[in-house]
């Protein structure tokens, strides 16, 4: 397949000043439609232009049969109409000069329709036009409220504004994660879903999100790379300025062969992606859980400057289990001070053993947690916090997720809870992760956060 | 440590008809005023005799000085009291011929006090009087309303009447569990939690929920078995019966020293304990998620009678990173029969290929999920089924929520779903739950669940 090898300038598709929606419909059935209502009710704020050659307004505002009809600069077109019309409407962007293109239209190579998809990628490079998709979501940005996606918001919760950037080959499992996201309360800064990657693929949006200053953090979903040289090249660059963490699709022979009969990817060998993965400094998750837990903690902590963890915790099981998952996540339990024990054994009560775990006993409050924790957080022998919170005994309530909210805010170390349970646990997790502080269901997902936070401020100092 | 080996009837524990609360009190801030609250209010239909030497009536109900003074049958007394009264007590609970008691109490061996620990066994010896503890939250039995817990009802949520029994030597792996039971909304038979295993052990304990009718499935978390061949021997005796999940707190030297710390255990080699696990046919849950994850699948499945997984789908990439997930939990991808290939590509639109994982593409709804799972599900070719239902999409909604469960009450195949998002699909998902039909957030928790199936089946055959 024919690709140009210039970069991708991707501002105007993610930044636009002014948006084409071709496909454009007073049918609220039609993707067009959808598209085009985000963008009037998201308050986007550029220029917005609908496209049908049958309507001469839609949703209240004037319609053009053509982008050429448009005569004003085009920063962004979007394109929702059927694959057999694609080519023409592509063409006629480029004559506009429209500055990029997202074809969300499906129906090219993914069923077989390869010769189609290599007419528009034609087109695209004869104009120099960076086209994303076809068979894609497109593109969300959350600071300039530009947003091509067509799935109903009252089923999919939109994260809010933060660091985290988002790349996701499918469409499905770009959906899920961005509403797990909104749910696991972390920000979003871009979404990129790019689908048969036609033109735009994971190496332009890996160079493009490298050189952004509003992203902190990557994580990707990814089938196949097609220029695996190039990707291998810009993920080493990447990882030493932010941290990509990675899900790949296909590592199994079965998986690949569906990943062939999803985006048409080659999804290649599941040990070779890992080695290269892994020589990238990339953080790689086995499961989707793994994604958001290590986006998560990549995108509220400071990286730790050693491997020993202390857990403070008001149950005895929980802070065995925990201990079970620090060892097996390649940790190690830190060994508190001596000034730290001396201090912790007169403050807390004679039913608490000074040994790490810590176990502050079934009643412990918001009181005993802060004596607690003000000592451990300043032992020099400890490099991160891990804070089992089991809000279901008397003692764990509003004003202890509140303290661990100050404390996370205070301490120099990566801090993380545990906190599991229904309802009532719920709300204080969606507090403590809407001021910043990750909040973990299980130990093993705790734990292996945390690792993955070491090992990447290894890999940034060198010594992996 | 000196112990009965007759076999202990634990029936007055579980479904007394009597109850002596011993600590019982006015004040709000005991936790003898919440357990007796909890009997009042959870409409405990046995007779509530509170027992406390300084008050005269406790709640509205008469108080007695000791259950000496009660002069009627008692099936059960709940102990809180300060750990040094209570070899007094339950020399009075023994002369009073109470047929069971549980000491929630904490202050003995897990904090050094091994001879205060040794005295009261002795004395519930010598009565041959079962005792639950002490250090521990006691029991629950969701059909005899009977409930020694002292956690206020407001942060923890109580699961419904259902076949699962629930065993913890931990009481806050215990509490954080039941709340994510009730979350999780699979069912509960009995809760025990044991504490220090001082009298009444894990042996005792699965010996009676063997024979318990109204217990389908057992789930364990145990930090470590004094009786080590008896645990083996009843292990293997109730796998032959229902399934048992089993968590072990301890499996590192670190964890291990800190379960020695918590319930006085010798959490013992790891090594050992998974052999031994193994032999029992028990399930080995990793991690906390696991053991709900591997119950869940457990109270509501039927066992499968081979290896084949069946993924129908409305989103690609998710259907690619399970079919992932199932070969890596040991399963394979089943191959359509001709038959359902020739009804399949006959009744689903030319966007979906004939193939497994089965793929409805993003605009599937109802209607098109019925008619391929009417096939899918009759192909002898397959033996599990999971349907992947993204509910960010259009299509996917209230009906097909309904049809889904529908269809798992029609098939006589194990059929679980992956649904993973935010407040639509949670809504989507506690439905389904409440129905019977689990949900899963991930393809790793999913797969792995219906893995566990398998090798129970096996084992139940006596394949492995």
């Amino acid at each position: 397949m024919s690709k140009t090898k210039e970069r991708m300038n991707l501002a105007p598709m993610l930044k636009p000043k002014s948006v084409a929606i071709i496909g454009a419909s007073n049918n609220p059935e039609k993707v067009g439609h959808v598209i085009l209502n985000n963008y009037i009710e998201g308050s986007f704020e550029g220029k917005i232009y609908p496209v049908n050659k049958d309507s001469e307004t839609i949703m209240n505002l004037k319609a053009y049969k053509s982008v050429l009809d448009i005569k004003a600069p085009i920063d962004l077109a979007v394109i929702a109409i059927p694959a057999m019309f694609v080519p023409q409407v592509l063409e006629e962007c480029g004559k506009a000069k429209v500055k990029s293109v997202v074809v969300v239209s499906g129906g090219f190579a993914e069923v077989g329709n390869n010769e189609l998809q290599e007419k528009i990628v034609r087109i695209a490079n004869k104009y120099k036009m960076p086209m994303l998709g076809p068979n894609c979501l497109g593109v969300m940005d959350t600071r300039a409220k530009n947003d091509t996606m067509f799935l109903p918001t009252s089923k999919l919760s939109k994260p809010t504004i933060g660091g985290v950037s988002f790349v996701s080959q499918s469409g499905a499992v770009g959906s899920t994660v961005l509403d797990l996201i909104a749910k696991e309360g972390f920000g979003l800064s871009k979404f990129l879903s790019y689908g048969n990657a036609a033109h735009v693929d994971e190496v332009d949006i890996l160079e493009y999100l490298m050189n952004d200053k509003e992203t902190e953090v990557v994580i990707i979903y990814l089938e196949g790379a097609k220029r695996g040289r190039e990707f291998f090249e810009i993920g080493k660059k990447i990882s030493k300025i932010k941290p990509v963490v990675i899900i790949k699709g296909g590592t199994t022979q079965a998986g690949a062969d569906a990943a062939h009969s999803h985006t048409a990817s080659l999804a290649g060998s599941s040990a070779a992606y890992e080695a290269l993965f892994r020589q990238c400094g990339f953080c790689i998750a086995k499961d989707l859980d793994d994604l958001l837990y290590f986006g998560k903690a990549f995108a509220s902590e400071v990286l730790p400057k050693g491997n020993r963890v202390a857990i403070v915790t008001n149950g005895g099981g929980t802070g065995v289990l925990t201990t079970d998952a620090v060892y097996n996540a390649g940790l190690r339990m830190a060994q508190f001070g001596k000034e730290s024990q001396k201090a912790l054994r007169k403050l807390m009560p004679m039913t608490v053993n000074v040994r790490n775990p810590l176990d502050l006993v079934g009643d412990a409050d918001e009181k005993r947690y802060s004596d607690a924790l003000s000592i451990v957080s300043k032992d020099k022998n400890i490099d991160m916090l891990i804070v089992i919170a089991l809000f279901q005994t008397p003692g764990a309530n509003e004003e202890l997720s509140g303290r661990l909210v100050e404390f996370k805010k205070e301490t120099n170390k990566p801090m993380i809870v545990i906190s599991a349970g229904s309802k009532y646990t719920e709300e204080r997790k969606d507090f403590m992760e809407s001021q910043g502080l990750p909040v973990y269901d299980s130990p093993a997902a705790a734990a292996n956060a945390l690792a993955e936070l070491l090992k990447y401020a290894k890999y940034r100092k060198g010594v992996i």
